[in-house]
């Protein structure tokens, strides 16, 4: 087992990594009081919420379980509604610790169901899936969407530990495995050149889910993620760099209707087009806006758009604006591994690589 | 002007308090942004919404008004809703202000509200309740209502100001004046016992709104209140102190259907009976319990509880045990000024006092 400190003060916490991790009850433990609510979803509970439940009961709490649809439509107000019902009825206290054990969508609805619970109870993560891994389980971030945007309601509410067991990335799909795959190589790209050479040559492993390379890849990317929320817990600097490939990955994500694309595909296919706007303004060799794309293209993801019309692509680019006063700010990189916030990016350069990703005839 | 400081690190924010503030719009201008957005209700809004307005305007701001329905069913899921649809329909970001203008209920749904916008905006308080001013502005609970429990669904967000106009209390009816005042005896009574002695002698210019001695209660209470909150911001020791009267008046509450009494009233005939309590536990000297007893009755409030069985007070108590692993702990007086929270407080001492309270048969 191998364990990364994410360095936030008296909100510091462990994120565990390793095989089988989810039945040691000596890591729940210490997070621990009378009672406890794992929540997860209909896919992952039949898999491992009974040995989620056996090791708190062995660390000596009494367990509530909550079950709630699978999928991005649990993050909204009537499944957090059916989640404060439950924690009420079996009458749990300030004294309750929250486990959200599932991917991405469980861990940000479970989070903030915690950190508004009776104005914030103790929370825990189990990650199920490699994107929750090496993206969601750092940083504290917990939402849940309303009818007029995604993530519009949440709060910074950090876990006191995660549990991040490699093992249980055995039963997700090839296509979810991917998608987290994107966001590894998007830190190696945006952050660290060498863990960039490191995915070039291990994929295939990772790709087989061969459980020591996934353990370092989980483990570098946290490590990474979790350096630059320590700088910028609330993402008004640094941590706006983790955002490379999501103007355009938004867009496709925004144009295909939510879900069509998973997040990860998205961020790919953007990734590969930050890249190319990076090498077209001259701050990034084209050779390594190759390597990115061809990464990307190794790992079974997307590397190129949907086919959209310019001025979709345009309409699109200019709602995703991050709040600066109106102008569209990208995360482009300066070299391998260097990721830079960038405003006022030539419109015409913009137009060049939309261009250029998706030919508008064939 | 008066100026109270809450100490609370990165957290503390000042609380200014006079006659006519709500104009001045220099104590708005260190808090906004581009756009700012009052929450307020049906009975306030006529009021002082557009002198509010008009400030905030003059201080640079594009404002969004935001009325929401009078009382405590405000304090709901669905309100809160609207709040959102409102800020997001007005394409307010993450550098908006919420400012809550009225009562408690307003400033606990707006103040939530702001804490969970995108993830936390800035949020300001204009408290137009002497309840709100001497209570809610004071320690950063926000809160919505569940259908199974009051206040189950919030957290603790601090203001970055507040602004008590106590000329904004002209309009509040006697009664919530009383109520208020029940908050105002209660800081008293628990901390501060030449405090108490100055309302006893002035009660009658509080109860006739004379300017200058509401600033000094408000000011006062705020003081008093803040010392706590400093020491003890997320209710864990010493802010339990502020709870004095609370068991009794939640009791009362549940009782009569929460709103049939107002929550001063209820803590007022609460105290009443903590105060009887500590005498009968031999705390507190019988003629400081009997002071208690009269300046309520001379501040116009209940010094009586209505009538219930021993049973259904029994019933009521136990429910409300402050999550102390199922005893029942009480917040009483070894002396005037000096609350304490006392744990297994003798079974035959509660009855005694409830049967003195509300004679079983007149």
């Amino acid at each position: 087992m191998e364990t990364v400190s994410v360095a936030l003060g008296s909100r510091g916490y462990p994120i565990h990594i390793g095989a089988a991790l989810i039945d040691r009850s000596e890591l729940y433990a210490p997070h621990l009081g009378p009672a406890a609510a794992v929540v997860t979803n209909a896919v992952v509970a039949p898999l491992y919420l009974a040995r989620v439940r056996a090791a708190l009961e062995r660390a000596g709490a009494r367990v509530t379980e909550i079950v709630v649809e699978d999928g991005e439509r649990a993050k909204a107000w009537a499944t957090l509604d059916r989640v404060f019902d439950a924690l009420l009825a079996a009458r749990l206290g300030r004294d309750a610790t929250i486990v959200a054990l599932g991917g991405g969508v469980v861990g940000d609805l479970a989070g903030f169901a915690a950190a508004v619970y009776q104005r914030g109870v103790r929370f825990m993560q189990v990650p199920t899936t490699l994107l929750a891994q090496v993206d969601s389980s750092v940083g504290g971030k917990t939402a849940i969407n309303h009818p007029r945007g995604k993530n519009m309601i949440g709060v910074f509410h950090q876990p006191l530990a995660v549990i991040s067991d490699v093992a249980t990335l055995d039963s997700l799909p090839d296509r979810e495995l991917r998608a987290g795959l994107a966001e590894v190589i998007k830190h190696g790209a945006a952050l660290d050149a060498r863990f960039f050479v490191w995915l070039e040559e291990h994929i295939g492993r990772l790709l087989a889910r061969e459980r020591d390379a996934l353990v370092y890849a989980v483990r570098r990317s946290c490590e990474l993620k979790a350096a630059v929320v320590a700088e910028d817990e609330r993402e008004t600097g640094r941590r706006t760099l983790l955002n490379l490939g999501h103007t355009f990955g938004h867009a496709i994500e925004a144009a295909t209707g939510f879900g069509a694309w998973l997040h990860g595909e998205a961020v790919a296919a953007g990734m590969v087009m930050a890249a190319e706007l990076s090498a077209r303004a001259g701050m990034l060799p084209r050779d390594d806006a190759r390597r990115i794309t061809d990464l990307i293209s190794r790992a079974g993801l997307p590397a190129r758009p949907p086919r959209l019309a310019r001025e979709r692509w345009q309409e699109l680019i200019s709602v995703d604006k991050k709040s600066a006063a109106g102008r569209v700010r990208f995360v482009l990189l300066e070299g391998m591994g260097r990721a830079k916030l960038q405003a006022d990016v030539d419109e015409r350069l913009i137009d060049e690589v939309i261009d250029a990703s998706t030919p508008q005839s064939l």
